[in-house]
């Protein structure tokens, strides 16, 4: 199922390969966000033209719009929306834990309130396997309780019980056919609990395992630490995934401390604010600077909007709201996320991403914008359905 | 420059070729509205997909923004939008006589203020023709005195001697390189102003002429009738134009009057509030009859959205405000246009317009919903910028 194929000699960095029913999957990869069934402002020739292997959908979402009666019908997630390849789907822990406004937790799951109509829901292990057993993804997750950044040591404690306790009942649900499950480790910024919470979830023998409770409202070097206190617990023959991250030097250093698979709203988030990422950090297009650039949004990129329009004309769509503005910044964005995870790759592969980490993260501006736009998003769960 | 092929012996149809020096267009044609440079929603491969021969663009918008500085450094609108077919460029006329508020007319133009922040702008037959020239357009219209529906009969005589006089202005102005110029026949619905304008107009030797003053609210017999009090006094080897119409089954009528070249924002406007077009009417596909539709927008539709997306899928990404939706929507519509004119052309071609126009009038219900839309756009001037 996992191949590791190589281990970098100056990190953790990994070169590896996941093969699932419906496409093998070259990691590191970056998985673009399609929440509500549709990566933002993206159609499919758009993903498969930056060479998508694998996009994610999300449990809650979809289970109150359309409902999995409608996916259902439909014969499953991926003839719903008709996307051939790989699908990995959230489970919906991290939506109910920041969307949903009233919520009770229970033993067995989290009764809570429509974050639209308000109308009682109920989502547990059990039921969270069921919506992705119907959604038919190709990587489920388990249901986990994910808590904001700002929670205490105790609260933090219980996620973790209940997020093995959980797991456990995830672990014994019938699955789609084909279906992979991935455990989820929480325990914040603790290094005994991060361990504890792994080396529980390993006994329980998932098919890969993400790290939660990351990109929820926690400043950098926190975050790190929360990866630092996982990936070594992790078997080193099974694929990691660090969950909501982050900006293209995030996934670089994450990559460096042995993550394998990413997703993040970022990338179209901030196109729709008109924010590009290049491998210099981010321009903000609509600036009064780029009124007459004539160049592309960034040099050398292939993408479709970069091998077709100008800054200037970019600039000029955003500022007059034309869709096409957001639509081309948003390709160009999620372009060069991949683009970033197969230079990774690549370097991996040729025993130079020591080499690349090093001038990626020299030649790569953080903005404190961006960072804040991450933060403010998963601080109010809104895992990009505005 | 105009070659006519046939003319339909049921109807005053007629099958033609517009030569331009950016390519050759087959009439009659449905040209779709890139008012500020970028036709809503769409990228330009989706329209060449569409085969689209030549999108207008608008004088008093793009003068506005991004403004002909920038344009002009960029070489022209063709270099700017990356778009190297033909594009046709309105005056501005009817923008300044409906969108701007506070305007003064004046012997040789009309002085005005920006509808976005209210600077005193001025635009008149030689402004016009210059910003057009500067744009590069390959259709130029001449810039006229578009009065509203409401015009008194000596209110639409003072426009029609003023859009002569005015037009008389625009035809010594210089043009782009192999730049054809239309004149705007006005006159509402008063059979000898249209008659007297005409005449007049083609005492000035244009290229083509349009027949403007249609699209500003008026009921659709009163529109007929002034196409209809028009179309015989044109030239029959010239290209005739009724700006700014209409639904598919008055393009069929009103090609089967004379007409050869149409622009329209219907197809996208009401596109992004979940309107299709189909050849039996409109239908809404947020409605709950498609919850669970799994065919495509339009059977045999061979559109980028027909082939792919199902209603159910489309309804479901416009009630969850993926903006897939409303892109889908306007390729599935624009696309319909562009086939109506096909269907058109071949028929003429065959000899069997008359069947074939009986035939759609006869599926197409039209929708109070739509004529009102087209209504109320043209009431505000808006020409599909929002």
């Amino acid at each position: 199922m996992f191949e590791l194929l190589k281990t970098d000699s100056t990190s953790a960095a990994r070169l590896g390969r996941l093969t699932t029913t419906r496409g093998v999957i070259d990691t590191p990869v970056f998985m673009p966000v399609g929440t509500q069934g549709s990566v933002k402002a993206l159609d499919p020739r758009e993903l498969d033209e930056m060479s998508t292997k694998i996009i994610l959908g999300n449990t809650y979402h979809l289970h109150i719009r359309p409902g999995m009666d409608i996916i259902g019908e439909a014969g499953g997630l991926h003839k719903f929306i008709n996307w051939t390849k790989p699908i990995l789907t959230d489970s919906g822990g991290f939506q109910v834990f920041s969307l949903a406004k009233i919520r009770k937790i229970k033993a067995h799951g989290v009764e809570f309130r429509s974050h639209l109509d308000g109308s009682l829901l109920f989502l547990g292990p059990k039921e969270s396997m069921s919506i992705q057993r119907q959604l038919g993804s190709d990587i489920a997750m388990v249901f986990d309780d994910c808590p904001p950044h700002t929670a205490t040591a105790r609260e933090v404690r219980g996620a973790v019980d209940r997020t093995i306790r959980w797991a456990a009942e995830c672990r014994e649900q019938p699955r789609a056919p084909g279906q992979l499950v991935f455990g989820i480790v929480q325990g914040g910024s603790h290094a005994a609990m991060r361990e504890e919470c792994a080396k529980e979830l390993i006994k329980l023998k998932f098919d890969g395992y993400a790290i939660g409770g990351v990109s929820v409202g926690e400043p950098e070097p926190e975050m790190m630490k929360a990866v630092e206190y996982t990936t070594p617990h992790l078997p080193a023959d099974q694929p990691r995934y660090a969950m909501g991250l982050g900006t293209p030097a995030q996934l670089v250093e994450l990559v460096a401390r042995g993550v394998d698979m990413f997703d993040c709203v970022l990338p179209t988030r901030v196109a729709r604010n008109g924010t590009a990422f290049t491998h210099k950090g981010t321009i903000s297009i609509k600036g009064g600077a780029y009124k007459r650039d004539w160049g592309p949004i960034e040099e050398a990129c292939t993408c479709f909007a970069c091998q077709r329009f100008t800054r200037a004309y970019i600039r000029h769509l955003l500022n007059v709201n034309e869709i096409l503005g957001l639509r081309m910044v948003s390709v160009h964005n999620s372009h060069m996320y991949l683009k970033v995870m197969e230079d990774i790759r690549t370097n991996i592969r040729n025993g130079t991403f020591g080499e690349f980490r090093r001038e990626f993260i020299a030649n790569y501006v953080p903005s404190r914008k961006v960072l804040a736009a991450r933060k403010s998003a998963a601080e109010v769960g809104e895992d990009d359905v505005r």
